[in-house]
């Protein structure tokens, strides 16, 4: 079978989430990168911004261009967006009215009711009539609906290293809709490459610190799936914490499981669920995850141990934010849009 | 009033809760360091070893001896135990015998029950005998039988960071026995001088993992003087976690509130229990703990907020792992211990 | 002998350094810190602005001004500026004409020749009149003049760490005044709190890099010195790179040696020259310079090492670069200017 | 044409340059790994001792065996191997015999002359009769040796950064053989999985050291190859400095240029020699290198600039000290010796 490539287009690509977007975009054996465009560097090749990729004839040979959704629409036939949310959706209408395909890995199409998201992030959903049609890009659970999406709204960071280890369990029932509580602790480019004093160097070198105390804009989508997965509303408790590494999040949850249940219902729930998952590891028996181990991967790490002392169980997980939780789970997203291998580019 | 200095002695110099004795003990303007013991060094001068105290003229003046129960017993009044678990009790026994004050490090003689204390350490506490003359050295908690006291028990570092902010509220009822989780983030020095491969540097550093779970030895000392305060048994759960920074804490803990209750209560129970505290900063409204805030230092910052969202309690607090959470308590203790002001040499 | 505590104002607290001189003043046994100037915080106190003295009563009662040069020369009677170069200057000559000791922490004064300031700094030196007052703050060379100074022009960081090992030597003419070579590594902190892309967290984590090649603007004031020192001009090589640390600067120094010469010689110009001060520390045989043992000091560490295969000298030093390189130094001066213990507040 | 791809074997597979030719090996199209050798790990397979492979499938088959030169000279063709310096040359002496090409990243091959081994080594040269043989893995220098080399021997990391940017300008005369001075800094992966305290994290951490002063090891191999190129005996001055990344260096090469040269005739030399080399990248005008840029890849990054002031010549490179500086060029070299794309598994 010989697929043809896929002609793609990144918009807003200055950031850390666009940067990688470009480095898989480059390294994927079936994209074309048409187009990137950036208002802060337009003008200049992607090799001049970005030295690592100073050895890539394509990144020297394209430059950022200015947004223009028409000609954008032309070029490309899939187009990443790597912008601000409320940015985001303004951006996404004309492309998605013109038929192209749009990967947005803002949060604008990621919670279906226009008041919840209003409620989190303080705006209007910029194109409510968008929802509809969009898909949150989790693959192993949304992997059908993604091959056909219009819009696939790719999940946050840690949504996604919530959401994976306690979707199944919450399916199953087996974890009851109560007395949730996620610990989460991420590194500094979860804060994006956003110019603040809070994110120099010294600021966050040696320093631990809770933040989004206690109402994270991700819960509405945390929310949200596991109701959707539990049948019913869940409310959790989450706290983000920032740890000076580049990348990576660890997610440490706790839930009351439903009745006494040993551990090996526990992992035959993974493995029913994630036994064949390519980018899901389950750690085995005494197997902890540490970041050192996906940072640059598009894996996750899932680890579960239970507490007879208090009855419950601990879900642990590890991801690259960047990868897994951001560019690299847009990429899965793209490959099962147009029917690569879901792990072109990111073995 | 012109109090005698005292005379005291440092067992197990050369980890780091050893050094940072030293640095302390050099610094305070009442205690002479007539000793400082270390198999692995003895012999050498406190400044050979520790290159930050090159200039200072009592560290060139004293060297590492072997350990001497008698000699030091007739040399020093107070003496300091930095020793591993079951060695310590070892040590203190005929030390206290001899009529000397100690102010054991480790967590031999903080956990009251000896059963509790070998379900939790693997082997039989050493020195039974002495469980009932020992004193918990959390100053703000018993401040007055610390001052008595033959010998003090000083906390672990993560007892410290969580007992701190949750005794008030226990004991004022505020707080229900149930559901109380708490995940901490330390920093490596957490692990000791240990020449292990766990922690070098490349095995840290750009990582973040839990470990311990479910059943971390602190546990122990955490639910025994919880479990005082609130005049019953409670179990916690309790997850650490490693983090690439020297030093530092950060507990971040859920407690269920036991009915619909404001902050300014809370705000209320803490100013009334650490109001003139000198190490309690209690952090005003929209402050969250960050450990570059107390590194170096013997405060503990505590912050709380309520997720009216989910009817419960957070409770967030920040300490140096190695002063507040080890040899800085060491250094208040001694200091009630003498009568000098309690933050003599601390701040 | 009872000397009066000194009021003492700082202008342009906001910085690094600036943040290091509160902290100093707040614990020196002689200064009064009566005012604190911010245009970014006024109205603001120090406590609010600066987390780490939220238990300090002084931080606590002093907030931060607008900086009014008259008012300031009315309240205080020596004034720190920490302000950028340019700004100092303009600000100093009004103090300086009120009668005002000033203690100078920007370059502004450090060149004596307005000539040479314009080429390093581009832009013309502002107050000329005051170059032949000002004295260069560096206690171990300048002693006597920075106590009768009424402008004290203190060091650069790395001018800091690269004339305390060589002046000794360049003034015994042990060492040529060709063939000097020196590369530097700094921490993060030496850019100043600067708001830039650049310092971010995860553009300097995992990263280090020179910069500033080949001709940086602290190359006039070590030139200066070191011409002063050698009676004739000196040109040096100097290359300073980038590392991921807050704090600290290595400079390792490689140095022709005029003839053929023992290791006992330069030890004994060090000895002489530096046998007695309180802030220089010789290293012994074999010992090399690390910054973590003069991180948060006032200490400079030197050690010195003669190649006999390239016959060379290589000079070695690590200081605090906000301390010794900055803020602490600029408190040495201070308190040689009053006549206080030099060490007063540094130890 | 189609290549048969390659039976490789790997001695000494568990340091961290053992680990990532793991990782180069596992993720190479024309690489079969048949074996993995470590007496630590015998019996576990790959994927249990590094997590990071934990989804292999190679991983999971293949476990660690004990190294039996005979049984690896029957299964591999290729073997690598990743031994302290002396346990190299004896392992690699049976499989030389038995026909089998060897890689080997140990120090044992690199040095011709026998005498300068033991100088810097501190004893005998195990294998002294395979000197002949052996060709110094620098492909840009001895791509055509290497190719039907039998034994090659990987340069150094520190070599790696040196002799890159300073070879094509010594060979071309236009660097003279005097006053050559390097400083380097180094990622704390460079001193190897080594379980000593000095590499703990909280002792690298936070520090910046120089090490090894006047006369590392690396000497030997760089001032071999920079006098062969030079036709005479070259001496240099070098000095390397450990710093709290995991990976990278960064050299910073001083060099008198001969006479007068404008660094136009620099750059040319530069594109003429290594135009087109795939893992060469010439950084620009007004571009330095950092690590940041080259971790993780097979790049080295070159800078120069000259000093007008000083008359010298400034060359600055980067690379990743695991993978240019040891297994990297390592891939590179077996991808030489059999005819496969140069560039195979490291782009």
């Amino acid at each position: 079978m010989t697929t043809k490539n896929a002609k793609v287009a990144l918009v807003g690509a200055s950031g850390y989430v666009g940067e990688e977007l470009v480095r898989l975009l480059l390294g994927h054996p079936h994209a074309d990168l048409v187009a990137a465009t950036s208002r802060q560097f337009a003008g200049q090749t992607l090799a001049e911004i970005f030295p690592r990729f100073a050895h890539d004839e394509k990144a020297n040979g394209l430059k950022f261009s200015d947004a223009d959704p028409k000609q954008l629409a032309r070029d490309a036939e899939i187009i990443f967006l790597a912008l601000p949310h409320g940015l985001a959706a303004e951006f996404a209408k004309p492309l998605v009215q013109a038929g192209v395909r749009v990967v947005d890995l803002s949060a604008d199409f990621r919670v279906n009711d226009a008041a919840v998201y209003k409620e989190f992030y303080g705006h209007d959903q910029v194109a409510p009539e968008l929802l509809a049609e969009s898909v949150y890009g989790l693959p192993e659970i949304y992997r059908d609906k993604i091959r056909d999406a219009k819009l696939v709204a790719c999940p946050g960071c840690y949504p996604t290293s919530i959401l994976l280890p306690m979707l199944p369990l919450v399916r199953e029932k087996l974890v009851g809709p109560k007395n949730v509580l996620v610990t989460s602790l991420s590194g500094v480019t979860g804060a994006g490459r956003k110019v603040e004093a809070d994110y120099l160097f010294a600021e966050c070198n040696e320093s631990m610190r809770p933040y989004g105390v206690p109402k994270h804009r991700h819960l509405a989508e945390i929310e949200q799936e596991l109701s959707i997965a539990a049948g019913k509303k869940i409310t959790i408790q989450f706290t983000p914490h920032l740890v000076p590494v580049n990348r990576g999040i660890i997610s440490t949850i706790y839930v009351d499981v439903t009745n006494k249940i040993h551990i090996a219902a526990i992992d035959s729930v993974f493995e029913n669920g994630y036994g064949s998952e390519p980018f899901v590891r389950l750690l085995g028996k005494g197997r902890l995850p540490d970041t050192k181990n996906v940072v640059g991967t598009n894996f996750i790490d899932i680890a579960c141990k239970i507490d007879n002392r208090t009855g419950r169980l601990i879900l642990m997980s590890a991801i690259d934010n960047i990868v897994k939780g951001a560019s690299g789970q847009a990429i899965q997203c793209f490959n099962l849009m147009r029917g690569f291998p879901e792990t072109a580019g990111l073995l």
